[in-house]
């Protein structure tokens, strides 16, 4: 097809979302700020749009929604329409959304409130709480394009088990959220809905490919969304919009009947998790998403419940620590950030090693990660893009004409990773000789990219958040601090050790292109530790309350 | 190279091998059984070639050994003596072993007394117990060919997760098994060893791939053994032998360091697992394996300890029965089998109903494994053949030569098997409304194969073993019967449903060749649900005692 092909479907997409913006919450022009307003996350509270009723719901934690609502002090119906006007604001301001759900979601809501004055409890543990959902998951009636024009107008006739399970939990849906084609990008952009930004900072990334959730949850559209990250998709997006997140180990959150790039391919997984404010949202989402026994829907999820005791922790942590990775240390906000959790940590008698890489270790994480991603020669995508002949924006990282490897290949680097995996994993069990408790270390903490929320454009020079998704271990996000025009200047005498680590530290003239980013830190644990890093999230958010340490 | 360099490395291994057979337990020719006698099970017990305490040491139970040795009965030096000697023999009648460990079997034997007695407690929870192991595990200084020739004389330098963890726990490993050339046939035979039969028949085979510990283990040559299972290899062999044995979902069992076929090759996986004498057994091992938690060695392995708790069960359980499936039924005395065993649980106060495939279903599943099998187009067999130039014996069920698939098309195949699981994940939750327990089925009771052991040579028709590695489900296997010329009679007036079900009808002429055949069963659970499958196989062995069904 032509180019005016997809260019027409993308007006069409783009007039049917916003003919789903209801015209009361439009902002007039004379109150619309102009492109020159970078930080935008003061604009709902200053608008004179919302009332203080809905000002206090839509800067709730999820856990209070939930509380309120059971408790009959907020309805579910007010609940759901104040985060709707939300996420309409953050529409016109942030353009993060690419499906909106009002209509359903207010039905819902009813139905939610007369179950609730009938019974007299709540219908489930996510009663009343809207939540939004990153483009893939599949909603009735609702197309989960990714970014394709070519998978436009294809509205979905049955639901991700993701949606029908939170759906058994009393949770909301009311909105879908913008991703860049593919979902292989580190910055949200696509031919069909444009560019999503952030709000601390509109000339910068919300980050991606979980873009269009933190651009919305950190504007308070959303209390609560849900993610997927196959290589940094939920955590690069948190750290960059001052979120807390949890990336799970592959088979704890459904993602059966999700769209996605690459369907089929399982060398690497995908995995799905929580965007939120605060490490007790992580817990309800999960807790609450885990209560319906999702082993019972999807086959790819593992029989293992919410371990609560699994949460509780021993009096006293160790902690790794680095500042990046052997290909390339992270600039001087990142590092920062890194100092501030060491003191506020060790202030509050938890012991903080340095981590130690072994040789090229990341180097070589990501040669084996990078083979798994381009597998096919980027057949899959190119077949995307052959519905209608559009192109990939510059920011995607997939080459759809590729070299595709043999099968054979494929194994051979499927076993290597193997290798990879125990290799890492014995360091891990070896740091037990160095931590003083006794055990190896409780977790590693380090940035999720070597930089804070960027200018858009382009691609990221390196990121720090493939090893996860290979090793398949659990981890979170936690927001430390925000960039600092006067603390956070070039290191005057830095040496780098590396190509890739020279053009990281020459990107970096100063602070102000990365003016008001918050900066987060991504927290590694063992596989399948969901519980335990819950329970770490709420030590280090205690720490930082009493540190002072926030961004 | 040649052929004659192939033969030349057989006759070499074989020597290497045979040397290691002491020369005391030799069978003297006037002794020795000639080829006509198909029966060699009670060989050990009329030779007069064992004592008394020999014969009961070696005739024991795996958990009765471990209890007899912590107790000061035993020596862990005599028991594994006596199971050297036994399977020395067994060497003899059946051809089973590859590489017997025995020396350092007794040396670490030596070390367990002494440490029994200074420590006055029992070094691990398998504390003495001789444990087999199929050759593709790695034991220092001894090879893992897989029925390579081309991978004869290259000793291992490491040893198997499984290893290690088996040694922590207190076992000894006494030698390692015969297997089938690329583990991928039904029938233990390779270039190397030659073939194994069964000790019931030895016109028969003992089923593959995990041949050589079938036969080794129902000789009473080892109390328990590790078999692996990608399409059937632990399950076939444990059917043919009357043995009880478990195949547990990926992640239980360490397969960490073992050799393999299609080594990196994820799609469909292989798993280890114990063949042994009682379901009390499974559980020793299993429980004595998990508590060494393979998961902080083996970055395959699940973090989920052995949950006793789960192995306790409901009063009443509900089982679904198949004699076959929608590609051919199951011949008499497979049929009878089902039939004991449906009794036996209803006598009991158990329910039983038939199981309901869909449409194709089964077929449908063969289509996708057959397609991970050989994704390669047989590259990495090739690659090994190459060596020395070798070729399969035709009961191996790979191309070497092959078309491999295109990357994109393993992940088509891959994605429509996400479906296929979900499918009978469906299937198995629709069960709730008519098994009357309020519950979906306990387990799925089906023959392992539509035939018992049969006689050598060629390969399956037809067999039902490959949905458990594509499900990834537990499944256990259990004895019932023997062929019996009387009953076992062909199905007169049967209309066989397809072409394959009448190859496997017409090549059933009586119950003459099966002779004294024991028949098995396997009881297919959910994914992960080891403990339940150890507990329904307890509650098996007690029905069937109470209605005297036994091979």
């Amino acid at each position: 097809m032509s180019v005016g092909t997809w260019k027409s479907i993308s007006e069409r997409k783009v007039a049917e979302r916003d003919a789903k913006l209801p015209s009361e919450w439009r902002i007039s022009a004379d109150k619309l700020p102009p492109a020159s307003v970078r930080d935008v996350t003061a604009f709902a509270r200053e608008s004179g749009l919302f009332t203080s009723r809905e000002l206090e719901i839509t800067e709730a934690f999820a856990s209070d929604i939930v509380s309120r609502i059971a408790e009959g002090q907020w309805s579910s119906v007010e609940v759901t329409e104040a985060f709707c006007k939300r996420a309409v604001i953050a529409q016109q301001l942030l353009n993060c959304l690419s499906e909106p759900n009002f209509n359903a979601a207010l039905a819902r809501a009813k139905e939610l409130d007369s179950y609730l004055a009938e019974h007299g409890k709540p219908f489930g543990p996510l009663h009343g709480l809207p939540i939004s959902l990153k483009d893939q998951f599949r909603v009735k009636g609702l197309d989960a394009t990714m970014g394709y024009a070519g998978q436009a107008f294809q509205p979905s006739t049955e639901e991700s088990t993701l949606v029908q399970l939170l759906y058994e939990a009393g949770a909301v849906i009311h909105t879908k959220t913008n991703v860049p084609t593919t979902l292989m990008a580190g910055e949200t952009v696509n031919n069909v809905f444009g560019r999503t930004v952030n709000p601390h900072n509109r000339e910068n990334i919300p980050g991606g490919s979980s873009g269009g959730e933190s651009a919305l949850i950190s504007f308070h559209g959303s209390p609560l969304g849900v993610g997927t990250d196959i290589g940094g998709s939920i955590r690069s997006p948190a750290s960059f919009t001052g979120l807390w997140a949890l990336r799970p180990s592959i088979g704890r959150v459904p993602y059966r009947g999700a769209n996605n790039s690459f369907l089929g391919q399982e060398a690497i997984q995908s995995t799905a998790g929580p965007l939120c404010n605060s490490p007790a949202d992580v817990r309800l989402f999960m807790q609450g998403l885990l209560s319906t026994q999702p082993w019972l829907h999807d086959p790819g999820c593992l029989p293992i419940p919410w371990r609560s005791e699994a949460e509780k922790l021993p009096e006293k942590l160790c902690f790794a620590v680095a500042t990046g990775d052997d290909v390339a240390d992270s600039l001087p906000p990142l590092r920062r950030a890194v100092a501030l959790t060491r003191e506020a940590l060790e202030r509050a008698g938890h012991t903080v090693i340095e981590w130690q890489w072994a040789d090229r270790q990341c180097a070589r994480a990501r040669d084996i990660v990078i083979k798994m991603w381009s597998a096919d020669g980027g057949e899959d995508v190119r077949r995307q893009l052959e519905v209608t002949g559009e192109t990939l924006p510059e920011e995607i990282v997939v080459n759809p004409n590729g070299t595709p490897q043999t099968v054979f290949e494929t194994w051979q680097n499927q076993y290597a990773a193997q290798d990879f995996k125990a290799e890492f994993l014995a360091q891990w069990q070896a740091t037990a000789t160095v931590t003083g408790t006794g055990r190896p270390i409780d977790g590693l903490i380090m940035p999720c990219t070597p930089f804070p929320a960027k200018p858009h454009g382009g691609r990221y020079p390196w990121f720090y958040t493939s090893l996860v998704p290979l090793l398949d271990v659990s981890s979170g996000v936690f927001p430390v601090t925000r960039v600092d025009q006067q603390l956070d200047v070039p290191r005057a005498d830095y040496e780098p050790f590396g190509e890739v680590d020279k053009r990281v530290h020459d990107s970096y003239a100063g602070p102000e292109k990365y003016w008001n980013a918050p900066v987060g830190l991504q927290l590694i644990g063992r596989r399948l530790e969901e519980e335990k890093i819950v329970g770490m999230l709420t030590e280090i958010e205690k720490v930082f309350k009493a540190a002072d340490v926030h961004p």
